[in-house]
């Protein structure tokens, strides 16, 4: 038995699941902490976001997340049209996010194929309100473990949270495998547990609740030094507990080189033809590079 | 209930255990492929040990293996000088490291402290051979999980062979706590279930036969290019199934990055204070380091 979650733009194709390569969500297109961005998108000025959506593609997202946040601004026009744009240059399937309803329907409404909504939490008003849009356009959605009562520091609370809002969705008549749990990645520098705590639940939701799992990843990191290389590891060993995808920033070569090396081990890179794609060496010798070396080439 | 490997220097102790931080067995004192190194070891020159042994002291090592199998040489004589001379300059416990059973007595007899002795096989001649010697001396071993019928494929045998060392261990008065099996890493090119079953096996062998682990992580990559990137990646997949040690080049920068970043995703780096040592950026601002960046600094 596995699970997979099905997501499709207009001709192209790509399942999450527990047998199939770690599919890489690229979080670049998101104005949050980004004004030049912001202002940009205010004014229908889609440039950067073209070139986030090349730059996220050549570096190897399997997916794209797309956020249109910005205060005072329209945001269910802009996230229409961003996903209009992003659409139109490639056929990534999209993840369609916003904390606003509109937004996510103005989105929904546009886009050509199967969306990803992002997100539905384990609040009433959001599951009244976000599941009803995920069965009307046939979409999948991500789930994060947090309720009315806020995030629980015990992964057993975010456990049954997860699990009220799979069958909240089934109740709706949404299948389990097109819920995609979001376990709550929180900062170790602040949490000290943070790490036992997600990896725990992320092998429960796959093992019990039989669910995909996704998560900002790079939340894990925020406050202390060397982010890539702690993003790096951290998503290395959340991939092992059983993680099948995540959102993160695809321009961070050493993320990008974890998630590939943790498809090898996992067995989903039959041959390691993709690990030698990308990191064979320009002349390669005998029986492969030496440990002490570190020439690479990346595929562009 | 924890398990714990107690080894010691003449003025030092390390803990391998469960709860503790991942213990990296610099790799480096070994002439095996290194010509000028066996042929200096063999005219009882030992300034390159010397200088390995500083080196990987420095990179974080927090035990060293010392190897002197040297074709045609003394090997037992050499053994014991170099383990003497690496023991009047650093005070790391010492993993001793030969097939020739003289050798490991050799090295022994001069050894101060505790030992880790490495290795014995699931083979009667080895198991009546070395256990003998871990008794005599008190030592802890490293236990190869494979016998006379080579390495299985199938991690079952490979945990069955495992248990065996570990009862004959048992039998000659050898607490299992003191056996440190080896689960036996083949490299991911060759065999490509190899990261599946190596996991699948380090699990079990905390779980069930709640043994600590190690192995020589690079020959996971053997073959394929971009070494270090998928070392770093297995070694931190391999702490989060439950290895606890590893016999690693310390010199290579980002296998002890992954190393350290498990042990703040385990949480044994309470307060990420090991990890902030090593990585702050020489003037943090706010809240530490953004995404983008990448300035590091190493404590040396």
């Amino acid at each position: 038995m596995t699970t997979r979650t099905l997501l499709s733009s207009h001709n192209k194709e790509i399942i999450i699941g527990f047998d199939k390569p770690f599919t890489m969500i690229g979080e670049r297109i998101n104005p949050t902490g980004r004004k030049l961005l912001a202002e940009e998108m205010k004014n229908g000025d889609y440039s950067r976001v073209e070139m986030d959506t090349l730059a996220q593609v050549a570096a190897g997202a399997q997916m794209l997340d797309v956020n249109a946040g910005i205060p005072l601004a329209d945001e269910p026009k802009i996230l229409a049209e961003t996903i209009q744009l992003v659409q139109s240059i490639t056929d990534l399937p999209l993840c369609i996010d916003s904390s606003i309803i509109d937004a996510l329907e103005a989105g929904l409404s546009v886009y050509k194929g199967r969306a990803l909504v992002n997100s539905v939490t384990g609040e009433d008003e959001s599951l009244d309100r976000v599941l009803p849009l995920v069965k009307k356009y046939d979409a999948a959605v991500v789930a994060i473990s947090n309720d009315e009562t806020g995030i629980s520091q015990d992964p057993n609370v975010r456990y049954e949270v997860a699990k009220k809002i799979v069958e909240r969705a089934q109740d709706y008549g949404i299948k389990a495998q097109n819920v995609v749990v979001d376990p709550l990645v929180m900062p170790v520098g602040a949490i000290n547990d943070a790490g036992k705590q997600v990896l725990q639940l992320i092998t429960r939701l796959r093992t019990e609740l039989k669910v995909n799992t996704t998560c900002g990843a790079s939340n894990f990191s925020f406050g202390i030094p060397n982010r890539n290389g702690m993003n790096a590891a951290f998503i290395t060993m959340a991939i092992g507990a059983g993680m099948t995808s995540a959102i993160v920033n695809p321009l961070h070569a050493e993320v990008v080189q974890a998630v590939r090396a943790s498809d090898v081990i996992m067995g989903h890179d039959p041959d390691c033809s993709n690990w030698l794609v990308n990191y064979r060496e320009p002349q390669q010798e005998g029986a492969g590079g030496r440990g002490g070396r570190r020439s690479r080439r990346r595929k562009s």
